[in-house]
């Protein structure tokens, strides 16, 4: 029982697009234990496109397309699939009636290109698309083939895929010995520092521990084969159990957690409610603590202080502090903690103030200059800086600072337990 | 004269790193004007990667392999392509003096499985690798059909392709013609009815008009073939220039524009400001505003109100409205949108409240049900409401939401002049 993914678009072959669709597939057949061999990326062609489905069929026992399930001329898929097998296509009224809505929801009128997206084989089943109007499709064109069909648009393709395919996959017996993972987050260590400390696991055979690193995360899988998901949590948690205590506080969550999450669970927990104010970040520290659903049970609020005049006037920083210290200073960043505190009356606030760049750097203060302040129910302030580099552009640069100030709360709200 | 793109790494089919690598080779193939119609991944297995050979070899002029030239065992791409061509390896001594000088450089000793990266066929020329141990080959071996074949890592990868493939396959006469390309952006249209009104364009040859849809955006991809970038201008201007009058307002801007840069070089255009007011996007929309480099030049800041006592105390929301009506309604909307103004003396303020979910529901409020209000410097405040519907999630809602606000901002700006 083997898989293969074919990505359909030209717009791949053209480089416009980063094909992120086959990692998460490829993500998702390890996790199920369905091993995939092949991979191939072929352009809006019907010829190309058959001559990828005829080496694929005498591969695979299952094919998995993104992509070309759209309205216009050049969405061939479903097409291309059915003439590859001879089949005629029918329009599905089931199908019809759901565009429709959709098109009715937004207030607009369905167009009539919109019909081909209709169009599947009769013994095809529907792999339903809850946000977009192209739905995908499963069919058995043939004995011991099936296809799964699912839209380029990676946030229907992955909704589309944890809410049918899965299930469906199961359904057929697939993935029966499963691997199961848990991905372990770490914040303030580096990768290599981490791996030295937990080297001693990554010869474990089941389950394994491996290091991946991504920007301003390191983190660790300890993945497990087993029968079911009970199974491979037996074999993970002590493992995982080790691991965070070698890592202590620079171990953050695992899975889903984020920083945010974390943060909000320990805010929660304790009754205690925080805001926010931010310069360089512009409001994307607020925008990261707001992911979170029900965020709005400790989080306030804030004041998005970009310009001097709002900080003075809206936070009560000292004119000649701007100054005297300039607004990126740990002097403005703690008045500004102080202020927002005050203003919103939460128990703690978080201020940033910083360089983003690529303009604004002086002298003595570079680009990836970056203060930020905490302040606690004790009306105390905790000023940090950071130096972030110059290199990493300006939207690294803002995104790694609000993690920074996300990290460093996580550490007061341990620290202040 | 085609290409074809093989990428070799089992860490490709298990998901664990995203293939820029053949998104890069794509955007660079296109540049050239070398037509290439496949990619391929595959693991690190003998009989898979001569099984890709095969088939690409029946395909391709030009094959660019990337991956496998490290010096551990699963290393297989040269002798793989060596062996499906019945050639014996010779071990390079040119290849093992650079080896051993660049271990030099770094104060160690070239271990001995590095020897391995010295072996390619007798014929086949280096490719020179100026950071790395793993060099590349550029190899002819039958007539009609080049390799080329480049380490994994990126960095290395993309510098032996400017330093050297790009030169070799100019010399050869290949790539004299280049693909340019504009990619124009719109909102407000889908990609359907967007579709139906260029048409006529769609059966262009020289240039080519292609639509692609994202979340929130649809795009339409117009291409030149040409023996420069200016011959290239030419051909895609009096196309790109009637979309645009097609389009009308739907029109954004074109490949790097965003809503925010656009919105933005409006504001520094007529030297005015703005401030938000931001309940369900908790900083999203000021976050994004702040992309830009030089948002401070007219971007002032905002209030993030995520809880109703911020809405009442900092904008001046009054709280029998709140109560009447419900924080997300047009009213809280249009006050939220004058507190702000006022407070931070702008010329021009967006609001935003809704319920992004999964939470927060009630009988007549749904789920991606959103009141956004832009107040215009003449103190005139127009509310708008927004039904995302409820499937979408909690993200996308976020996200779309400060789309629309910034496009209405836009389209109240170009109406305004």
């Amino acid at each position: 029982m083997t898989a293969e993914i074919i990505c359909i678009g030209t717009e791949l072959l053209l480089g416009d697009i980063l094909n992120s669709n086959a990692q998460f597939l490829a993500q998702e057949l390890a996790n199920l234990g369905i091993p995939h061999y092949y991979q191939t990326v072929v352009g809006d062609n019907l010829s190309r496109i058959h001559e990828v489905i005829k080496i694929a069929s005498q591969r695979a026992q299952i094919i998995i397309f993104t992509g070309g399930l759209g309205p216009t001329p050049d969405d061939l898929t479903t097409s291309a699939i059915a003439s590859f097998f001879d089949t005629p296509l029918i329009e599905k009224q089931e199908i019809i009636e759901d565009i429709r809505n959709k098109f009715a929801e937004r207030g607009r009128e369905m167009t009539a290109n919109n019909r081909k997206q209709a169009l599947i084989p009769e013994s095809a089943d529907i792999l339903p698309n809850l946000t977009g109007t192209a739905p995908g499709m499963i069919w058995q064109p043939i004995p011991n083939l099936t296809i799964l069909t699912f839209p380029g648009v990676p946030s229907e393709m992955k909704q589309m895929w944890s809410d049918t395919a899965i299930p469906f996959l199961k359904s057929q017996g697939w993935g029966e010995e499963i691997i199961y993972s848990r991905m372990m987050r770490f914040r303030g260590i580096g990768e290599s520092a981490l791996a030295q400390k937990v080297n001693h696991l990554f010869d474990l055979q089941n389950p394994t521990v491996a290091p991946y690193a991504s920007m301003g995360e390191v983190k660790l899988r300890v993945a497990a084969k087993a029968k079911n998901i009970q199974s491979a949590e037996k074999l993970i948690l002590p493992v995982a159990k080790e691991i965070e205590a070698i890592a202590g506080e620079d171990y953050v969550g695992y899975d889903d957690d984020t920083l945010a999450s974390v943060v909000g669970k320990m805010l929660l927990e304790r009754g205690e409610t925080l805001s926010v104010a931010e310069s360089c970040t512009g409001g994307g520290l607020g925008s990261m603590l707001t992911e979170i659903a029900g965020s709005s049970n400790y989080f306030m609020g804030g004041i998005i202080a970009y310009s001097n005049q709002v900080k003075i006037e809206q936070l009560g920083v000292l004119e000649e502090f701007l100054t005297e210290y300039g607004a990126v200073s740990a002097i403005v960043a703690r008045q500004m903690a102080k202020g927002v505190q005050k203003k919103f009356n939460t128990d703690w606030s978080i201020s940033i103030t910083g360089i983003a760049g690529p303009g604004g750097a002086t002298e003595t203060k570079p680009v990836g200059l970056v203060y930020l302040a905490i302040a606690n129910p004790e009306k105390q302030v905790e000023s940090y800086e950071l130096r972030l580099g110059e290199k990493r552009g300006r939207e690294a640069i803002r995104y790694l600072t609000s993690c920074y100030a996300l990290d460093k709360l996580r550490r007061e709200l341990i620290d202040n337990r």
